[in-house]
């Protein structure tokens, strides 16, 4: 209900602002802050910020640049500029130029050479993904900790919720760390500027160390690092070989945005007569008889109070947000593109903004949050093969409906449709997907308990899960700290979930980046993990193979992996006892075959006409003539 | 295992036949008993039987019939005759002759003239249909309860798995009641011969009283009257206004199918070297990652031991199972076309079968048993959007999703994804059909525990459900009984959910046809669907208009049929507790009414601003300016 009266405040503090530098004018931001000669779309919109500075006339002099149209809107701070950027255009610094009576201002800014370093390599089924909260993963620059210049000038590892200091000099450190477990795209929580001050949530005063709450879309947060840091992290990144994955967020930013201190128009936000937070429901979208209402609660609520939700209908906002993802990738250089809570977006928009990307980046991929609970919304949200009247064009999407179906098949006793049943028959209901192979899979991240707690901190399970997602079809992801058997509930809190890397910071008393600082059970975790990564990476037939899967019975699930190059075997024992296995019924795939190596134990099997299965265990085999 | 003998015995046995037979030679059998001029498609193939019949040169010599075509197969005792029949072709009896080496044969088969009688009318979201195993609904002619000269020659009530002598005279004179209960469409289940004996199934002998063992499609099984009988009451039916839904079995006959003493060739049959049951999972067959196993033992494994399985990719069996279809609705007039274990049949044959009707009949209504658990593999049985590599032609279909999402709004506690949403979510995902109207919506039926019982016997509960039935969309049908609180589980047997109508034999000690016989409860149930079943039936908004449905709250679900004629709003309480509900949040449906009336209770609403609902309930209201 607060919410309400703020935005009342904004926007009328908005056209104040706007009466009250009536008089000076000046130029104090443009948007994006640079640009690019050579890119394929020659168009770029320029959001001009200062006092009085949409009253002003505009030119721009520069060899093939043209200054196509100038838009002002509500607001008297803010205009528009279309310009066109010619093919033939050199890089180098132009003036935008600005008059009204009397009063001219000039404002630098650079259309830079584009750099030839790798980006936008994509993520593809090759990979193998680690999520990492840069927060709460290691700290490698003490001095950015904390600034008293901030909104929230605090930083206390004592306290879950609020900043710990992570940054990404630390993460550059472990990158060693994630190429040894085999590890090959990292994606980080947004490192976007959040220049929020403490949230009061329910009593507890939170930091917005998450990173969802944007301030400034072309800042990498401080704390981080700054956008330098960022840049050198993706520069090591991709000399070790690492892949770097960009959290997007384009329903909302956080309410202390610049942007909110002044907004452009009513209409930049989903504004609302009083505070209306999303549902989070999602059947109304594509529910052929849904109700207007339920579609708009969703969509244009907002996700938290502290977070506005952007009106990406609006034109300029659409612009401002495209133009800063394109941004993002040629800036920094990264190589794919996670987009948050991408169902809450309005649909039409995204389908835009991905092929804005797209067509700079053809090989950028794209994978959005889409938390449902089936397999028809979900493929709503990607390219799919159902006849809605709206045809996503996004490549991928986070698997949420492979996730719960997995933790199901390890939770779950045997049964007729529970169990492993409901993986296996997740898996069969891939016809909704153009390519159910540019789905992102998963077990957990940091808004989920965590794997190993749901599966009771079962080490047997925990193995023959991993197993599952790191064979099955799909581009496999991790959450930081699976590997050494970090857990815990969200109950009470998500902080929970999202405790440091013990190691990550100077002093901890573990170290648990290094074997000798993990105990037996870690280092059985860490290794299991690494040696089917490695596999994983170095076998083609688990990128690009094709799945086949058998029908489980008692709890007995068989898939495979092939192509013209081998076939690897996955036989899943999900029962608590040990069992022999006789496989004529996998003919159609072991036909040909008749030895195989235990690709995790190293162990040669000189007939597979029946396979040994331990309880509670995923067997991995390569297939032998 | 036995079956494996049996198959074999049986392929044995024809071929010892074919030899025997091979000196006398005889015609015995003509299928299609007989067919008619003015069929659409002029083309027709007879299947003849009898010693030696597939060594004859057959000729017919009748103005406008062509014999295009005379094929022999492994069974020297089968011919299979093309003909093509003009339009201009006259109704009249033609003889096939059949010659060899001295000796002819000749067989008289008759050409009838179509008769105009309503006949291929189809069921729509208009209808009520009430579903009804005419051995246990009523006993009009005791003389045909069981015959000696039959494989099963008892009749005993006392005995849950044996006959009980129900038929079509019995059925025939309770079509005013059915008409007085606002039912506007019988379903039998299969009134085809049935000329088993009793199975011995655990230990217990069972009689083939459900009908699904078909031994001849061409009759009518003697114990509910033969062929006269349905003819007669189909007719019966058309002149009270009532539809007859004929129940049709394709995959399966009973293992003393006649054909089955003598097989034209041992791929009639799926055969399989030892006995092999389906595994009822229907998940591979929609799986991209599926195995040929897998499908195969779901399509082609038998049904139950008892019931072997017919090759419909044989195109022999496939003209056979076609023409009888045609034959049936021709011949008795029937409206609609329920197909039983639809998935478990060849899908390409299927399409051709259903195109074969539909291009006799245009408006003939076709739905299929396809029980499984996710709107995914529910719609590839019908006509759907999703970009399967195979594409159903069925029209309709039985919606076993929402009947299980139904049942579950009534069973489960409010809560975040179940209770009442279950219904609302699964209603939500209709966008895979192409017309989700065209289901038939239940909420139990001859296989399934009883509704009543399921539900906790539980009145409030009862009249919800059925109101959900009756104005959601789709074609709602009924189990017989369920009207006058009949119950029961299945456990310990499917007997139990299949009891006799009491009232429905002479000498009944209850008759619950007649109010006078029902008690006070039993009364207000079938008032009740009597209420609603007449509003709907009068109501074509409810037929027609569309469907809009509000995300359900706290265990409130409302949603509105409406079409330019009206608007009918239902809005149900699942919770225990009666409530105040407001109602500005359905104001895309409500705008412009501001009163109502309730269908129910005929109570006026002089405000729908909010609305009172008492706990368990179902409020049904035409909104009035």
């Amino acid at each position: 209900m607060k919410k309400g009266y703020l935005l009342l405040f904004l926007v009328f503090s908005a056209l104040l602002s706007g009466l009250a530098s009536a008089q000076s004018v000046s130029i104090e931001r443009v948007n994006p802050t640079n640009w690019w000669v050579g890119m394929k779309n020659p168009n770029v919109q320029l959001l001009i910020h200062g006092p009085g500075a949409g009253t002003l006339t505009y030119t721009i002099a520069y060899p093939g640049v043209k200054l196509v149209k100038c838009s002002t809107v509500e607001n008297p701070n803010y205009a528009f500029l279309d310009l066109s950027i010619a093919a033939s255009t050199k890089p180098g610094r132009l003036q935008i130029v600005g008059k009204k009576a009397g009063q001219t201002v000039t404002q630098s800014w650079e259309l830079r050479a584009r750099d030839k370093s790798p980006k936008a390599q994509g993520v593809t089924a090759a990979d193998f993904i680690y999520l990492a909260m840069p927060d709460r993963f290691a700290n490698g620059d003490t001095t950015n900790d904390k600034f008293a210049s901030l909104r929230d000038p605090n930083m206390d590892r004592a306290n879950p919720f609020f900043r710990h200091g992570g940054d990404l000099a630390g993460a550059a450190k472990r990158i060693p760390y994630l190429k040894d477990l085999g590890v090959t795209a990292i994606w980080f929580t947004p490192l976007i500027e959040n220049n929020q001050p403490l949230t009061n949530e329910g009593g507890t005063m939170r930091a917005s160390y998450h990173g969802y709450g944007f301030t400034d879309q072309y800042n990498i947060d401080k704390r981080f690092g700054g956008n330098a840091a960022y840049k050198a992290y993706v520069q090591q990144a991709h000399a070790a070989g690492l892949k770097v994955v960009q959290d997007a967020v384009y329903n909302h930013v956080g309410n202390t945005h610049w942007i909110l201190q002044d907004l452009p128009m009513k209409s930049w936000l989903h504004q609302w007569p009083t505070y209306t937070n999303t549902s989070y429901r999602y059947q109304s979208i594509t529910d052929p008889h849904g109700a207007q209402i339920d579609r708009k609660v969703t969509l244009d609520g907002w996700f938290v109070p502290f977070l506005p939700d952007l009106n990406q209908s609006n034109p300029y906002v659409a612009n401002y947000l495209i133009e800063n993802a394109i941004w993002c990738v040629e800036y920094f250089g990264i190589d794919a593109w996670r987009i948050d809570t991408y169902m809450y977006n309005d649909q039409p928009f995204m389908n835009r903004c991905n092929a804005a990307l797209l067509a700079e980046y053809p090989r950028l991929h794209i994978f959005g949050e889409s938390s449902v609970n089936n397999v028809v919304d979900q493929s709503y949200y990607t390219r799919n093969t159902i006849g809605f009247p709206f045809k996503s064009n996004q490549p991928g999407g986070l698997d949420f409906v492979l996730e719960s179906a997995m933790l199901d098949a390890l939770k779950q006793p045997i049964s007729y449709d529970g169990g492993v049943q409901r993986f296996y028959q997740t898996l069969a209901q891939d016809a909704v997907y153009q390519d159910p192979t540019k789905l992102v899979t998963f077990l957990d991240n940091h808004d989920h308990d965590r794997y190993l707690s749901v599966i009771g901190d079962d080490l047997a399970k925990y193995k023959m899960g991993l197993t599952w997602l790191l064979t099955t079809r799909g581009i496999p992801s991790m959450y930081y700290g699976t590997e050494i058997l970090m857990k815990n509930f969200k109950d009470p809190t998500d902080a929970e979930v999202r405790r440091d890397f013990p190691g990550g910071w100077p002093g901890d008393k573990e170290d648990k980046f290094n074997a000798a600082g993990r105990n037996a059970r870690e280092n059985e975790a860490f290794d299991f993990v690494k040696k089917l990564a490695t596999y994983r990476r170095d076998h083609p037939v688990l990128h690009t193979g094709k799945l086949m899967q058998f029908l489980p019975e008692n709890g007995f699930y068989v898939y495979f992996r092939y192509d013209a190059t081998g076939t690897v075997m996955v036989a899943s024992n999900t029962s608590d006892k040990p069992a022999m296995l006789p496989t004529a019924r996998f003919a159609e795939r072991t036909r040909g075959f008749t030895k195989a190596r235990n690709v995790l134990t190293g162990e040669n099997l000189a007939s597979i006409a029946s396979l040994q299965l331990p309880a509670k265990t995923a067997v991995v085999m390569e297939l032998q003539k």
